[in-house]
């Protein structure tokens, strides 16, 4: 697994990310629609030969325009473009939406001879401002023209919204490559903040194959990432296929490859959250199954004041305790132990001897938190503190 | 309904809060438990001729001591003594702490006479931190020595945490009185902010009934009161009733006088809330029952992007459909209406005209959801906004 640069203001000649892989172009314009004036339309566009693909989309059951024309693309395994635009969601804007995001398409097909039933489109920005559609269409003429082969960069850096660097990762497999670009502040922002993720590999593989790797590699990386339990109206995880390698790798490596690839975008993701001050990784166990385990963690990662005590540093592992008692899991309530970097504060549901005293003051804390059975239940979620940041990036926003 | 004076200072010479009905005596002391001083131990005594009795328990798994000896206090519907302490939750102190809290009452028992099996214990404060018993033992001594007819304000007083005012209520029915006082900072703060109310009466009423008010008024009242999802290990509302009026409400005016007395603590928890500058009333409908329209309710109260736009004035109602779209209630995402203080800005899942110009600048935003189908659904939920000063009231607490 290696990281591509973002370094802003560098040029970048060697491929990265979404065409690192053979047989992928992408590009990148300014259509307008940022009032910021920087780039704000992507396009990535599959060379063949094969032209599989797969995605998994938001649960959110309002979802944007675009989510639903793009589910429909995909829902055959067959992919040839994705169509970005950041700025501006799509969402929320009823029929029009709808038309928009379909004109959006027709115009790119018309443009390429790619049939419209094989572009999706991503849109990520404002929830519910109508699209400026002479700006977007004249940005997807405008894209069309900036396709390249080295043109993986500057689409990562198209789709930011407060994304403050581009989002990339390369994992080379056995003869073969897989690129990926990645957008979004860990979910904390839908109205402007999708996460949105791109994956291209010139391996062989079929839309099956695809799915299965997409899926479980997001249960394990993207669906482990909780900043504040806000899921985005556009969210959209896509991975193209083109056998460019002429190589197909087992299920197993394709598998492992796409983990790699979300798991470093994850980890960017995380990192660039709005307003965190703390990484906070927590592991839950001693319950009946991982599902379990998992609900107690997503209680305590979304607890506000556990994540206050973690912004001040503070190892109030009572909060502990009282977030993950109200979870939907089976526990021991007079038998839970709690970690905080690997030391002890909480043995039995009792503090343990120097509790008050753990130093918390790093911008990585590891939770571990033990509910009391003997059931191999064991799950893993990331999550972040809240800041005064974090209330002042997300109170002053739309207006 | 009538308000009780809760100016710090004012010395209260009339009976108030739960010495305003026949029968009770109250008092307050300071044991030292609490740093800063101030009182922090109180009583109320049931002197009969009935000790009906009934509560209601957190739902937490986590439950401090004083709630286990407390719920079996409360099992065969008799209660003849309620003694608090403030400063110390006595949660998550294992063996010790249900000893400790056991010590309470059997000092209370020694010393009046009343059977331990008919004393209550309610503690709120610090949780994890083992009880200073010669203090609280002290006080329980010294706390006797101050039980009188016009003793419920120093006990509102005495069960203060981070309570700015003392919080009582008094309701008259015909011929009888119904008092009352609560604690707690909007259940925002479970490891210092427990919710305690304790509500007396002179009415005579069987333990099932009393049972039957207080559930009912619950589920009205602090059940819709959900400030960020936290639930105390030590939540309690307890209700003691001794006949002394000679008579006998009906169900419906038992319900309707504790429902009542539990809005006005309920107004006071939500008005004196940790970092408040909004008051949030939610009301949802359009749905398949009242549970879903609660659910939805409850996902949009505790969706911190929600929180930090009220916070800012911010009429974005993008946010409220991401949040309402994650909820587990029947919708039709396609057809959601949302109002901001009875003005109209999203109509049929679409913005409406003029919506981001909603003055949201007073204190109170009453936002009403409407999911788009015809059921009769509807669920009415108080909140806050997330602010600045909350982050800064629960990121330094314990250390």
């Amino acid at each position: 697994m290696s990281l591509s640069p973002t370094t802003p203001g560098v040029p970048v000649t060697k491929p990265t990310g979404v065409t690192a892989p053979k047989g992928f172009v992408a590009g990148a314009t300014t259509a307008g629609i940022k009032p910021s004036g920087k780039s704000d339309m992507a396009l990535v566009v599959n060379q063949g030969p094969h032209f599989n693909a797969a995605a998994v989309f938001t649960r959110n059951r309002v979802v944007a325009s675009p989510v639903k024309l793009s589910k429909a693309a995909v829902a055959d395994g067959q992919v040839r473009a994705v169509l970005y635009n950041s700025g501006n969601a799509n969402a929320c804007n009823g029929k029009q939406g709808d038309k928009d995001a379909q004109a959006m398409v027709d115009e790119l097909a018309a443009l390429t001879g790619i049939v419209g039933q094989d572009i999706a489109v991503c849109s990520t920005g404002l929830i519910g401002e109508p699209l400026p559609m002479n700006k977007t269409l004249g940005g997807v003429r405008g894209v069309v023209g900036q396709l390249s082969s080295e043109g993986g960069h500057a689409a990562a850096e198209a789709i930011m919204t407060t994304d403050t660097v581009a989002k990339e990762a390369v994992v080379h497999g056995g003869g073969w490559t897989l690129g990926a670009m990645g957008k979004g502040v860990g979910m904390m922002a839908p109205s402007l903040a999708t996460m949105l993720v791109c994956l291209t590999t010139d391996a062989a593989a079929t839309p099956a194959a695809l799915q299965q790797a997409l899926h479980s590699a997001c249960d394990a990386t993207f669906n482990t990432l909780d900043i504040d339990g806000s899921t985005s109206t556009n969210d959209t995880v896509i991975i193209l296929a083109n056998g460019a390698s002429g190589i197909e790798p087992s299920q197993e490596e394709l598998d492992d490859a796409v983990l790699k690839a979300c798991a470093d975008i994850a980890d960017q993701l995380q990192a660039d959250a709005e307003g965190v001050t703390k990484r906070v990784k927590i592991t839950v166990e001693g319950t009946t199954d991982d599902a379990q385990a998992l609900a107690a963690a997503r209680t305590l990662g979304r607890d506000n004041l556990f994540k206050c005590a973690m912004f001040g540093s503070d190892p109030n592992w009572g909060r502990v305790l009282a977030a993950v008692g109200m979870a939907d899991a089976d526990m021991d309530p007079e038998n839970i132990s709690v970690a905080f970097n690997n030391q002890p504060v909480c043995i039995n549901s009792t503090g343990a001897p120097g509790a008050r005293e753990v130093d918390l003051s790093g911008i990585d804390i590891d939770v571990h938190v033990h509910l009391g059975l003997n059931g191999p239940g064991r799950a893993f979620l990331r999550t972040t503190d809240l800041s005064h940041q974090y209330v002042e990036i997300n109170s002053a926003y739309s207006s």
